[in-house]
């Protein structure tokens, strides 16, 4: 349950605003400097050991893709953001690792932070990426070293997709369409999950079942901290007024805008279930309780009078007629019989039985 | 409850947009391809064979309506998708089965997706249906050959209903009409299930019932998903400012519109009953408890002192001058007696009784 | 409940719009028409056997108010719709009982459908009432003939009113007013019910009770169902940019729009005020159960103790001293006199007593 | 529990708009017209038998405030509004005692109608108030004498005031300005109610808890449905066009909005709070039960078990040996103790002792 | 839970608008005055005794702030109003502590008030801070002497930061930046109670724990109160339109609005955990009561029927044979033994056990 932790701006506490700090632990242990630059049918690929060897791509009329995989290397950073003439609070927000996404538009640029989500071992994993869109070129940013944009990598190389075709504008719509892919990915996992405990709980709802709709609504939670500000970043992307988005482009942004309200709705309808659950689980748990109560009240009302009247008959009176009646003791057995018969009767016409 | 699954993007991870997959599994062997075609009291009909067939229709001056039953044919979806200039999205949209209702305005087309329901076997039964509305043609998708649309066909051939001289928007606005009226029927059964469950409710409330009230819930929830946004697309549908759209169509629409409205009204009023029942279970399940702890409560409090006279003249004592009376065991009875009288008059009092 | 079940399209479905057909029980044998024709201090009255007969009027300058009670006779509305030009799915509307209350501005006349309530036998009585207001004439459709627009007749009678002076404008105001004042007599009727309700709920919490907060809540369901419609209309009304309605007679449409909200606000009021006597019930409900176990739960510990101490006594061992003692029995009893004591004086310190 | 009852228009029903009629019982027996003239540092102060005297002030270019204490006069507010040229729906506003907060802007005049309280013996008071604010001049319509007002007449007086120098707009607002100030009067007993009940929750939450947190949460109501028009009449005074108010006044006027969305903000607070006290209570009521079934737990489980032996040895079979040992009643109830001490270990190892 | 109390205008209640009064307990004994004059790489730094003495500093071209420590000599305030030309109202809400976050824009300077929060000794500490902006000017006024402006001192000095070059407005964008800042500060400390009591609730919940999750929602709900209107605050300094603050300071202002979104994300997370564990204790409430049941009824139901045997054979008829057999004793423990067994299986089935 470590969603409750957050990591907020204490060790950034005095420093003035636009200095970037990398605020979480190492995820990775070096920087991967990747470049993709291509035009039509060319394609180059390069891994750079420097951060400055990308810099005289800035300028080329081709597509330059630059994707950086870990953020613990602050001096990386700051001397792209020289180079590429970027703002130091986005620099700041690139590396500082809670942002909400948001998209912020500049005069040469367009920023981008998102946050992308994968299962682990159960758990749902966060990581923040950040995209700048330029004239010509996009910079990515990730925490560590992934392969969620190897699908988009294949279709550069392959030359024969529109990706090829566009401009970077395109290659920006089709990196967030991919984190966006990724998000169903995720429900669909929790999908499943949902049925399981759906099963369970008909089954047999215990404890760990009310545990396990809590988890599952805390990961909920999460998606949709994230899914309703992706939702608003996407729409301010089709409404861009900047040269550097094509009006083609803005059709295809409009398709990704209804994958996130897609999202929004499954994960809205999840809550809901969940919801739901949560009275199906009280209600088992409730109804066991009744069970319980029914036995002893049953038990209990059949013996107790029973227990008296032998109690009576166990009393050392010297007068006491029916003691000494031939037969006393078979009458009294007959007696108890009735009255059990008698409350079995009752019981089975309350439905208790 | 299988509507917790999502059958998301998982098969379309990783190929680039504008790629129609079908996501489904197959509903329908073949692929049917209606077309009539008519104007003012002319109308023929075709079933054709080859997708190719249709496209001639395109450019005549009269009313085409093309009905494709059966998407898993992805080169037909294609074919039509290149013959009429569809863009890829919209033919992607088309094949790809989560969608939510949605409308789309192009240069020379305008694109519907909605989803229709239908009652089977006391489940609800979904489907998507695409509907693309050019200038003097509709092409409408569905997932399987159904016969909603009969109605529109009838009224066709009849030659006589103001749909035979208006124009291709005036039938898109009556197939959204049919589609609509559509979730009323659905909603009557809902409502007579709601009707039923009430009923029970009152007389015996079972764990049966808690599920029923849930399946209910959930169909509630899958009506509403669709119901909200299908008014949105009535509405933009009502705002649209092309050509293809007649101003006297408009106050057709309206009408829908009016219609799409009066269909949330009703999910809302039914959402708030299903609470109300929720409500009333609860308060019956509590109640029934109630009552097993009464009668416990009764049953021991009566017998218990009485078993505990009967227990003390029961005792070994030597020396205890009662046991010795002449009418000390008559007189223990009547102790009894009176002690389980004023036991009842004090139950009768608390109205326990 | 019958207010779970609506009565929609399904007569309906696979006619083409703008068919009117009536969808209800028929409510009234015969159809009414009643004709004011009206001028400053002049003022006729007519009541007319056909439908015919009012046509005349429509041309005249002088204020005309046809009043159709019962609309099971769609011919008369048809007949109605030709002459005064009315589109077909206003008559549609007219006659189609399950209407929202709307406001729809033609060219040459306004649409209003209002719902009406009152109560019968203490159930809710609800009527659908449509104005059509054009220039110089109001035509109003009741389900049945009724006396709430008496009123008004009186008013317009006596000559001697704003009404008699005022155009066709005033007059609809007039009866959007008496409508709107109607529903103050219901919510009276209904404020009455929940006091009552409340001070039976502080007396004697039954099941009963909770029936009754669970009608009330529908009947409140129902109201605002149609009050939240209701302000919007006649908002709409107040806005409207039409030559029908004067300056005047719009500082008179913002005091009924201020009656409306009004209504709200006393249904939401009321909604809290029965959210509230919910948990009074709930939590009366559980006292008694708490009452329930603590008398369970003294007796029983009391008399245990007391049953075992006799139990030990009334074990037949050979060898038991204590038996045989002189004071043997009264100090057993006292024994038990004092455990009693010190269990009595337990419960009184945890006040269960 | 008064607050369910409205009193709506039924006394109305039937007469024309615009009609005063007087909807509440007599709250005053004399109606009282102050009236209050200044000028910068002159100021005269008048009480008039007949309401006619007041009407020469009209057109004196010093601040009139005519103040009328007692609406059942209705035929004082009738010449007032015929000299005044006051619309007659405003005049029916004035002394239908119903009304919501509201701002109504005229031609010569802007009226407002707010709802003033008090606490009178714990009960939560409430007076209509209605200000009309004409250029050079401002009436004021209460239910009956209070002295709400007098510290604006003491500042009047003094003739120091920013009041004496400024026009009839900035007396309005002084007006409501004390009127907005009453509400915090009211909040902070609330606040202090709300203070002792919450030291009452935790020592001892009883069946009168409850009710007391539904009289506050009532009480709260009340004032919401008061509050929230009322920041909506402050927000409509502040942007007002109007030349009877000032540049300067209205930054004062924005003031007071502060002063109603702090009201708001405080109510608000306290519903939260009043919830949070709710869960106490139902908390504290289960914990108890809790408790109570604890404490027959124990004494039925360390007992049953204990009298089962009592019985066993009391029972007459002729063979058994154990009767006939020579410790074997010190051995049977080195027994019972033995079972005894086991029950209230694993009690107190599962936390119930 | 001292927060239910508000201190609200009852000691003004009579006082003219724009009467500054200082509301609250003294906090500090004397007031400081602390001036900073600084312009690119100069920084002088005064501690005044009388408040005349910066007044010079005023008309400078250089940035100056002004830091007034303790606000409960009013003669100070009114000294500064009156040189700087501040609006009465504004110096009365500077000396009043109950201000709700908000910004006013006058011709020459714009007025912050803002909350700032601390935890002391696991309390929240509340202050209000006001800001004066003007056009070469800050003023700020601060409840006590507090350390938390100290990192704006630092980066003034230092003389080399952003801050030394830029304007008055970014002076006041840092003040702010750093009372945000502060905001995270409390949310962590918050972040880990809720750990721990999360930790604590899965382990054992006692209705201590219930008062943890009350005392944290009040905290929670405190914050809330600020955070929304900060935000709003900070947005309206972002779309300011006046000469007063740059172009560029606006992006910094955007990026401090995106914390404050941030803040306000944060408690709404924390709030929906925090319902969430009021679940999870509830539940586990209810599930030891279920615990305790269990027990009771498991020991009831086996020994109740066990001593009805035993009951039986204590009884002292005199023809019983089954108490003159040889086997007798022995057959009648077994036959307890049989029934104990049968109903500890009965009970394992049911998984009670």
């Amino acid at each position: 349950m470590a969603q409750a932790k957050i990591k907020p701006h204490t060790q950034k506490a005095g420093l003035p605003p636009g200095t970037p700090v990398y605020t979480d632990e190492k995820k990775s242990e070096t920087v991967e400097i990747e470049v993709i630059d291509y035009q039509k049918d060319r394609c180059e690929e390069f891994h750079f050991q420097a951060v400055e060897q990308c810099f005289p791509f800035k300028n080329k009329p081709s597509v330059t893709w630059i994707n950086i995989s870990g953020l613990h290397d602050i001096d990386i950073i700051a001397k792209i953001g020289v180079s590429f003439d970027i703002h130091p609070l986005v620099l700041e927000d690139i590396v500082h690792l809670q942002q909400r996404p948001k998209m912020e538009e500049f005069d040469s640029y367009v920023y981008f932070v998102l946050r992308m989500f994968s299962f682990r071992d159960g758990n749902l994993d966060e990581e923040q990426v950040s995209i700048l869109l330029g004239k010509n070129y996009v910079i990515t940013f990730q925490e560590k070293p992934g392969d969620v944009f190897d699908v988009i990598r294949d279709r550069i190389r392959s030359g024969k997709n529109r990706i090829s075709r566009e401009g970077a504008d395109y290659l920006a719509y089709s990196l967030i369409d991919v984190i966006v892919d990724n998000y169903f990915v995720v429900l669909e996992k929790i999908g499943e999950e949902i049925e399981n405990l759906e099963d369970e709980l008909l089954v047999n709802a215990t404890t760990e079942s009310l545990h396990k709709i809590h988890r599952l609504k805390r990961k909920i939670l999460s998606l949709r901290r994230s899914a309703w500000p992706l939702r608003d970043v996407i729409a301010q992307f089709e409404r861009i007024e900047s040269k550097i988005v094509s009006k083609d482009t803005q059709i295809y942004i409009r398709d990704v805008y209804d994958h996130a309200v897609q999202i929004i709705d499954t994960l809205e309808n999840y809550r809901d279930i969940l919801a739901a659950m949560m009275d199906i689980y009280l209600s088992s748990v409730s109804n066991r309780m009744n069970e319980i109560m029914k036995v002893l009240t049953i038990i209990a009302t059949i013996f107790i009078p029973l227990s008296f009247i032998a109690g009576v008959y166990g009393m050392n009176f010297k007068y006491m007629p029916e003691l000494h009646w031939r037969w006393g003791y078979p009458a009294s057995l007959l007696l108890m019989v009735v009255i059990a018969v008698i409350m079995l009767i009752y019981f089975r016409r309350k439905k208790w039985l």
